[in-house]
């Protein structure tokens, strides 16, 4: 357990170190959609590297929506979850320290975090975001579900799964800044010094669990099979 | 087939809300190369999940195209489309929901419908657009056959075709908005809301189609081996 | 032989089609960037659609250069180059009929055709032209070679010797356009109707073929080892 | 040892001349993303065609992080660190070559030089630039450890380490210009003709030294298993 602890806070930290890093110190220079390829190259990249120590979740919500999907133990979800956050911080805060390094820098222009309404980056919906998050976790959960069976080609999921969160991102940045992952959403949130972002929080826990939920059991009863099932 | 219909619903569900999605919701930001991106990415990651169920169509003229190819049975094919444009209806409706959620939206914008003449975003002819429907899809069938053959290197096709799927996209934007997926194309016409999503929707049942079914012969008469079509 | 021919035609087609096609239907709009993945992509799709035929060259320098590196024979050199130049003008003139749909389209702008000095996108000299063509066609041909090689991992050449291309045309689209590949050049060149595409066309084949034929002396004497040149 | 000495040369070269290349080149046209886009693939082109020679390092920091990782005998890393900075001081002359083909060309522009402070892309600190190299040379040795490690599926860490490379870029372009690798800096330092790049060049050497070091013993004490430390 001591190593695939290591894993997960270590794959959580490059992700947001990573993916937030990319938006917060080069978003005006890569765009979005530099954005979006730096996010699914974290789980690319730490899923090829980590992933045969810990299954590579590096998100509360992946590793909920495998024990919805039969894939993963209870009662291991809590050091999973406990080392995701704590990686997603200490990337936030190691992310603070060289965005820090920019005369002018403030935390409060946004950091990353992701929002609703007025902190909707084009000022989308609640109800948007939150549909928006609930159908993108599915479809990831989905894609992870899929691409770990036993009759997917062993090898490819870190590319499938990875590339699926740049997928997400390229549609829904506009709409949330795109979570799917509450502690990516956790470990910007408590830097921005605005009470917003902490505010918000809470969609980027219940939406992405429960859309993580929800692709599992779409994969569990319409398209895994019983050998899939028997693992 | 159960687990086919339902794999081919939710493939083309991603193909729709993930390529027609980016473009809709985030197409300022991510421009015509991101949209591209993504529209690739929806193949690669889906036939990675569910390939190994369905075989991954999720595209009508794909699902045509084997039938011409000899590698997909005629009396299974309405099940399939059928499936693949209810898959893409639904991503449509949900898609017409999280843009919703944005003050001034107006699906009368386009909502990436395809087009020609007035409607092709950079207003080609019909001609043009039909020849490069027909062509490209062609290719497209071509990579399909040729990457799920026995002598390719098996587990990759997901890479293969996805990519292509890219490839047209970076190519046939601005000409049609690239169907090549008269799922695709109905699944966004029909909340267009005004006369000419409809009425131009025929070029993208056509098109697709006859190009699919030409490629598909090119590989079976020029390119497959006597190995190969006895499969 | 005549499914080999077939390949290298519909290959160096599909080329021209997307690489080029992408820079003069889209490339306002996606970019040199979005201009190199296009390129990529298409060897990459290809060779994996088509390789395991006639081995996926597409390109006149490449079947050249695998000559010189003692993995092609001679006599079919012939066949695959008098295929590729084919391939590549029916691909010019399937273009040239697609870019024909768009009021004010005019194929003396460049049609993507690759030129020094005065016709350099930027204005690169001559010199810089044949150093970087020359350079980067010997890396090319180094990486096929060892992508190709016996110690390889099977089955990821493709990715390697795709990417390679998008590699080179991110460097070199503002010096020459980018070639690396003589069948490519030629059959856009035939379509820009004013003098300077034809007379500048020796360049791109001269210096992909020194460069390819460089590479792989580069390959054979300093890299490959006995069980790879026994082969 | 001389074939692996031939491949670190022409691997470090490539990695220069298509990373730095595309940003001194091309900048302009293909942005911070593409430049991004093109040091990855430097590295996953050259990892697959000479990797199975000599590893494929391409980068001082990664040959004596592998040392601390027990990958790499230290007897043999002068014969690879000399080879690499050979091979990207060449790149830099090449470079140079036919970035002169260009009037107006001044290689005091930057050349694609890393720096801190006035140096820095968008000036962030030296602090900034030393936090922003160690992590994230951390980061790529872990990626190598882990990807190349006993129970990595074999035939994938070309892509898993170059794209890594990619996300590093996306990241830190703006901070430092991004480094990670000494001999990369050095090989373009030496032609910016002006005190400041050798000056600066110190941190490019001693911050990405420090943090391979540092990722490879976070690999052996807290991810690296018996089986995988027996190696």
């Amino acid at each position: 357990m001591q190593r695939k602890i290591a894993a997960e806070v270590l794959g959580t930290f490059v992700l947001v170190l990573g993916g937030c890093g990319s938006a917060v110190l080069a978003g005006d220079v890569i765009g979005a959609q530099g954005v979006a390829i730096a996010f699914g190259l974290t789980v690319l990249v730490m899923a090829f590297a980590v992933g045969p120590i810990s299954g590579g979740h590096f998100n509360p919500a992946v590793t909920i929506g495998l024990i919805v999907g039969k894939r993963f133990e209870t009662k291991d979800a809590p050091y999973y979850i406990v080392a995701q956050v704590a990686g997603a911080i200490l990337a936030g805060a190691v992310l603070y320290l060289i965005a820090s390094g920019l005369d002018g820098f403030d935390a409060a222009d946004g950091f990353a975090a992701n929002g609703y309404d007025d902190h909707s980056p084009a000022e989308y919906s609640l109800l948007a975001g939150l549909v928006a998050e609930v159908v993108l976790t599915a479809v990831f959960l989905i894609v992870i579900m899929g691409a770990t069976s036993k009759s997917a080609s062993a090898g490819f999921a870190p590319i499938a799964i990875g590339l699926a969160l740049t997928l997400i991102h390229l549609v829904s940045i506009p709409v949330t800044n795109t979570s799917v992952n509450p502690a990516r959403s956790t470990g910007v949130a408590l830097f921005v010094g605005e009470g917003w972002a902490i505010g918000q929080l809470w969609l980027f826990w219940v939406a992405p669990i429960v859309g993580a939920a929800g692709g599992a059991m779409i994969w569990r009863y319409l398209l895994g099979d019983a050998k899939d099932m028997a693992d």
